[in-house]
């Protein structure tokens, strides 16, 4: 059952819609094709550390979360096993944007990487790199 | 100038509450003493990925503060450079705690390492493991 | 067909001799049953980086080994996808251990973790630690 | 004191040869400059795991080395805390090759990232991937 590649990107936006998480922070899958996606999200307060900038967690989500994108575009529907970030810089900024793509899609592991930028005033900077390591569970729609 | 414990872990949650995001995802540091250090949270839908677990990021982020906490008992202010997680089990449950220890504190690097559990009806259960480097900065209080 | 204890670290002693590797610079299989397993090889200038410690590559071997003896333990066959090293202190000494044991074996993926240590005349120091994902291939035996 | 690229590459390699373990494997430094470096190694049955393909360990040693000479040409001695390697293929073919770049160069870390190949009868493969995080020791000549 082969899909277009914008309905699998609105698949997978449907369901990020579902989780609560990336609601609450407004993260946006802005793009998602070919083992390779880019996410979006505003800079907030309550996504703070203790300093004002972008908290760790959710530079891990962003990290994470284009990281799945990109396998399931190639996959299908993914779990993460394994996922680090590098805190390159203080994410400071008023939108911040991950992309991430695929470096392997095996039968049952795929290895992707991702890249974090925070954009301001200044332009866009990268403040964090990071990967995830995902198991293959199953087609994206059943 | 010497704290005692107590003025000690005061500090860190009065740190911990200028984070938004760690106030609102209620976030809490237990304890944190000797090189350890123990944080929880409630299970809220705000917490949660596609499926209802408890987002990869939100786990991160315990981590990567459990970590840190457990690190500013000995050195003072820290900076995370790396971190990862290995999500063993989905995250599902009432509450979620995170245990942190150092494993290294050197001069200007320290290793720490985490476990993260899920409470509910079936008791406590390992769903994460992690790490996280840091980098001192500085002494807590100026 | 379950083997005893004994014929299972045989079994792994055997696969470790094919190893050009392992034999080269004399790592040893200590023990390995239950989940754990632990190794050691002496200092050989062979295995030094440019300051005369073990070399980094060398450790990570320690680490990877380690973590694949203690899965095979568990599961039998397993191919490692991922491992990571923290280098703690400077590997200096006459003779290496490492440690590791199952943290979490999965159908398809374990994960481990293990640490290494120098022995020395002032005795047995923590070096090193680190981790491993391993997917699963098959049964030791066939 | 600023050196000309080339007597910076004969100064790694010198430190290089000083390094047992990169003799005895034959490890080489075939570029190093501007924030990247290359290395080469042959295959030779002493560097491989029981199945004959490169050992977890060498491929470890590669990305930590590789990393640490693209580190050096920014900003001289560093030592490794942490590396970590992706298992992408086995590592199959006649000659082994490690590309680092660094990815962000600060003035006590420096974060670096590889890729390893194998080459072969069938061309070049991607075998593995990897990255490490080094402290800023101090300048390559004193």
């Amino acid at each position: 059952m082969p899909e277009s590649a914008e309905s699998a990107l609105e698949a997978l936006r449907a369901y990020s819609r579902t989780s609560g998480f990336n609601v609450l922070h407004g993260i946006e899958i802005e793009r998602a094709a070919d083992g390779e996606a880019e996410l979006a999200m505003p800079w907030r307060p309550e996504a703070g550390q203790y300093q004002g900038y972008l908290h760790a967690g959710v530079i891990g989500a962003l990290v994470d979360t284009a990281c799945g994108c990109a396998a399931a575009t190639l996959v299908g529907r993914v779990m993460a096993s394994h996922f680090s970030v590098n805190c390159l810089r203080p994410a400071a900024g008023q939108r911040f944007v991950a992309r991430a793509r695929v470096v392997k899609a095996g039968r049952s592991v795929v290895f992707t990487t991702a890249e974090v930028f925070a954009e301001g005033e200044g332009g866009r900077t990268l403040v964090a790199n990071g990967e995830t390591i995902l198991n293959v569970v199953g087609p994206t729609t059943s």
